[in-house]
């Protein structure tokens, strides 16, 4: 029986709109066909958050009304289910191309981009994002075509969301508040870091405010830096158990539709140190600072800057960019809020400024904000107190 | 202060060993330095497990004894406190070549392999996972070398595991199993899917036996197809309520220390249909023919053989692979459990015997189980019992 269309999180306009500005910025930079690789930018384009396993391509061509997803068989009921697509925009990858050697499920993409006449004009890849030998397969399959890097050019369209993306990111930025706050409630001394993290993963799954997580994993990464390894960014929690006169450096997002809104603090357990307290103070004036630098027309090293100059006059370094784009699965890849990245801002951009500092590799401190930016300035998306919490 | 390295989950005996599996493989194909790029791959050899946001790479040379890891300064800490790497082995990338455009992490590996004298021999590239814009990088900047793929030589290492392993996957196994678990004691009509997957997902990360799931996050992907979404093999959970006669075709994992063990059961809700039934009892026999083929000497395809031609035999019939190698951070990419895959089995093998269909577009079914190949034929590592689960 022909599956039906699941509940569609954005209107097939939005999904148009989407098209339309890829479509002018890829004749911007003269690309008639782009094969969009990125699980991030295939969801932006068709409401599709599958973590698939097998090559997936949309196809979005100059010449065409509409793109055109090459999809697994083992995926395609979820991109009927779950996009704006209708079936004559979907094309099923045979399943014995999955984990062959010399044939995959990209060679249906190039099949097809043969039969649809698109292999003789310039094709752009994702060559930021997709594998090498992929792209020399893209090569060789197309001899005639002039493939090109598409420099971003979804990634970049993403930069400035719409109204339905910010109440979708606002659904995520209360999951990401809930999700403290649960830490809060269970960061104890004698706990396991295990029994913690499992409280804050299923706060993220069952969500806040009637809206759960989903997407791609919501609860993925979730980075918990206990000491010693508070100079530690990226790892996960360990099998320690807290205690008195611990320091948690935790990152967590929360998760709607794929969107991710990521928030940090830290956590003290007892009464902080002199040295923990001088950081938190400090990048408290730094994250002050760079949030009043925000609005329509200031650049990201404007904000960057305000929060650099602010701690250094405190006596403090971070050599880290302090925040990036965000949205769909996390960073976006493309502006950073960082000393030479000039990109100016506009409404409802979306950042997360982050002012992760790991200078001494046995003493991290960290502290963020998810914010968009408002014709009036700043909205920060969470409502998470900026407080170093001793717990 | 310096940091002190972590518990260690291997001995260095054992990094040692992988070491020198993956030299002389790379001496088999005259790869004189090989540059591991997958986050696998180098949790493999080092036991880093970060979800690093930077490019990491480690150098291995035939010509020298240890390895060069080439992290981020965010990242240092991690590498200190969790690989078996001493301090001379590390090389920190400036955190001012995080997500800059002309210069990034991979250039500082570019500038190691210049300054070691490895710039002029054969160097071998991960070109099934290394962004194809990265491998352009290494050919302009590395001039006299010859770069090569390096024909995935660390995933074929990881495909025996060692004892040492198998404890590993033994404990996430547990934990797999307690996932399923808890679905089954949490799965009723009535129930929001995301307050089950709540309860599954923190299960996943409190663990089983003592050992709480460890790793890039546990968590994730899980696959929560429930009807009408029967059809779909990697979407995730919806915020539907389950439904009296509904079905859910659950994928979950237990992960300790980054290996990963996946195990899959379908569940209806009351009693099931015919159709699903008949299903169930066709994958039952073939997955049973599957394990019983099992033994050092038999090749993949046997495997795969002996279960595509017992379900063919009951009138059904499923295009995709019915497995693959498993291991760190799930599937290893190297053996598949298909019909033209004629690896031979040896002990130490783990695959994940996946027997997921789906061919209609509206029904899909998923049973699996995880196993080891032994001296004498097979031991799966789950005891979760083979049922279709009503619930």
């Amino acid at each position: 029986m022909p599956l039906s269309k699941g509940p569609q999180v954005f209107p097939r306009t939005e999904y148009l709109r989407r098209l339309a500005a890829v479509k002018s910025e890829l004749m911007r930079q003269n690309i008639e066909t782009l094969v969009v690789s990125s699980l991030a930018n295939i969801a932006y384009l068709t409401g599709s958050i599958v973590r698939h396993t097998g090559p997936q391509c949309l196809v979005i061509s100059i010449h065409k009304e509409g793109p055109t997803f090459i999809v697994r068989r083992a995926d395609f009921a979820a991109a009927i289910y779950q996009t704006y697509l209708e079936r004559d925009n979907l094309i099923v990858s045979p399943e014995n191309r999955v984990a062959t050697p010399d044939i995959d499920g990209y060679d249906a993409v190039i099949d097809f981009l043969h039969e649809a006449g698109l292999a003789n004009g310039v094709v752009g890849l994702e060559l930021n994002q997709i594998p090498a030998e992929t792209a020399e397969k893209f090569k060789r399959r197309l001899p005639q075509a002039r493939i090109v890097d598409s420099k971003k050019a979804v990634n970049w369209v993403r930069l400035i969301k719409s109204n339905f993306e910010i109440s979708v990111m606002k659904e995520a930025a209360a999951i990401a508040d809930a999700a403290i706050m649960r830490a809060i409630e269970v960061m104890r001394p004698g706990a396991r870091e295990t029994d913690i993290v499992a409280d804050i993963v299923a706060t993220q799954v069952r969500g806040a405010k009637g809206h759960p997580g989903t997407g791609f994993p919501p609860t993925a990464p979730l980075f918990f830096c206990s000491s010693p390894r508070t100079g530690a960014a990226h790892i996960p929690w360990s099998e320690d158990t807290i205690r008195d006169g611990s320091q948690i450096n935790l990152e967590v997002s929360g998760v709607r539709h794929g969107y991710v809104v990521p928030l940090m603090r830290t956590f003290s357990v007892g009464s902080p140190s002199d040295r923990l307290l001088r950081r938190h103070e400090a990048h408290l004036a730094g994250l002050e600072a760079a949030l009043n630098t925000v609005r329509p027309g200031a650049t990201c090293s404007d904000v960057a800057g305000a929060f650099y100059r602010t701690i250094e006059k405190l006596g403090l370094k971070k050599d880290t960019r302090c925040g990036y784009s965000v949205g769909i699965d996390w960073a976006e890849q493309t502006a950073s809020l960082n000393d030479v990245d000039k990109t100016e801002l506009k409404p409802n951009m979306t950042f997360h400024l982050m002012l992760g500092n790991w200078m001494e590799e046995d003493f991290g401190y960290v502290i963020s904000e998810t914010f968009r930016v408002i014709e009036s300035g700043v909205e920060v998306l969470t409502n998470m107190p900026r407080k170093l919490f001793e717990v």
